[in-house]
């Protein structure tokens, strides 16, 4: 236990993410107070339950009055309204900070609904499971993960440091980026690899109920783990293409042309061509595994939400 | 231990799978003696070390020489050449079985060259791990998971029944189908989850060195999952989609016309459209778990090949 990092926190939304966070808060003892603000009671019912919320309410302005840090949860698709909504409780000198996949939708969000004196700087932990809701989250979840963050210029070093700290607490490596660079960085690592797995297990889904089973039952040659992917949050994950459009139409154009080219290979039979793609992406693999980054993030058992 | 099911086995190729199987025989005493075919001193060396050979040599005639049970483990692209080569030395009422991912292909690369009497019961048992090589192999792998035998109508009865009776006993559920069906439905699940997995790999490995970087560094976020398919050993899978042109070509078809459509309802902004695919494919991931087929295939620590 070390002195408090901020005095009153206060989450607007409250899911895999925002619990998992509460919960290293309330581990590490990094602040005095939570405030914990939801749409629907069973949210804070759970947060209440967990230990977790010291206050709850569904008002984000209440939720945010006293809070020298103010945590933006909702899927990405809610920021608008919520901060709208928050914006008459935010004190001078409040940090909001967020944990959206994308960032310059965020900006674009929070910040004309923020009072002079407020500090804004946006956040992403690169980690998540295929579960959602606040009974899914676990405080051992951003262990050994990224957690970007993308201030813009200007923004009080104080406070970007404050976050940072917060994050370094959970035991996430933190990087500091433009917003739209990451946006670029994740619509690859992140967001294509998701609509890709959407896809594909769609596709399947929608062949006769017969080949179906099949599907299901075979599925460990390859295309289980695309499920695991395609189980992820859907509002979440709508929200994010939406916000992260031209990145994402980018990127995926590119893999188009890639995908038309193996095609290619495969009607010509072009053997060589395929076996170089092949070979070249298994060294990949090999770059994951020295940045240690191949292991799935598993709750411990018995926690898993929706 | 119970009485061995077959007197003689020749393995012919020793990969993962081969070598894998090869402990099983070990493990429970099923065959009397072990043969081991392959063209590289270090796979025999490896076999002769693990003790899963009795004798070892690089001619397939000389292997398969009093063998009751042979099995073809190599790459599909080697399956002709290697059976021509043994040929010579197969005995009357021989059984001829095979663990390639292609049944087409494999019946009519072996067919040809067996002699009367002898009996060919393809098969594929649908396990396997991003790793190759003897080394590779642990006698577990196949527990739980799908074997796929696909006899052609008038194949003896009591060859099947021994073919299966040895993948029970490795642990693996057996399930019989026409080849052409099995090579659709791998199609599916197998076939086009590697495409796609090779190809996302390496639009990005195509990105300029910076970004390269980074989409390693945040692969945690979905990209990940992606590498580890696209480690899979590329001679082998050169070969299946050589070998699968057909289905494969089909199956992506499909693939691209869905992709297609999810690409226009984000350039629409559709999110309604999105969430009701991302609705549909959560529902399969519950599919997946209660048939059991959710968890990966792990190696024992300390038994990871190349």
């Amino acid at each position: 236990m070390t002195a408090p990092l901020f005095e009153r926190a206060a989450f607007l939304g409250f899911g895999l993410i925002g619990s998992s966070l509460a919960r290293v808060m309330r581990r590490g003892g990094l602040v005095a107070e939570i405030a914990v603000c939801a749409r629907r009671a069973e949210t804070l019912d759970a947060a209440t339950r967990q230990g977790l919320a010291d206050r709850t309410t569904t008002d984000p302005a209440d939720a945010v009055g006293d809070a020298d840090l103010v945590l933006v949860c909702t899927p990405l698709g809610a920021y608008g309204q919520v901060i709208q909504a928050a914006a008459p409780g935010l004190m001078q000198g409040t940090i909001v900070t967020d944990v959206g996949s994308t960032k310059q939708s965020a900006i674009a969000d929070l910040k004309p609904h923020l009072p002079d004196g407020a500090h804004l700087v946006p956040g992403h932990p690169v980690a998540g499971t295929e579960h959602s809701g606040p009974e899914a989250g676990f405080a051992e979840l951003f262990e050994g993960r990224y957690t970007i963050l993308t201030p813009e210029p200007g923004t009080d070093p104080a406070a970007t440091d404050a976050v940072a700290e917060l994050w370094r607490r959970a035991g996430s490596k933190v990087e500091i980026m433009a917003p739209d660079h990451h946006d670029q960085v994740l619509a690859i690592t992140s967001h294509l690899p998701h609509l890709i797995a959407y896809t594909i297990v769609d596709t399947a889904v929608q062949l006769s109920d017969d080949l179906q089973k099949e599907v299901i039952q075979f599925s460990a040659s390859g295309y289980r783990d695309f499920t695991r992917i395609a189980a992820s949050d859907p509002v979440m994950w709508r929200d994010i293409f939406i916000n992260n459009r031209e990145a994402v139409l980018d990127i995926l154009g590119r893999f188009t042309e890639d995908l038309t080219a193996m095609q290619r290979h495969i009607r010509r039979g072009d053997g060589q061509a395929l076996e170089q793609v092949f070979t070249r992406t298994r060294a990949v693999r090999r770059g994951v595994i020295d940045m240690k980054q191949d292991k799935p993030d598993t709750p411990p058992e018995g926690n898993r939400g929706t």
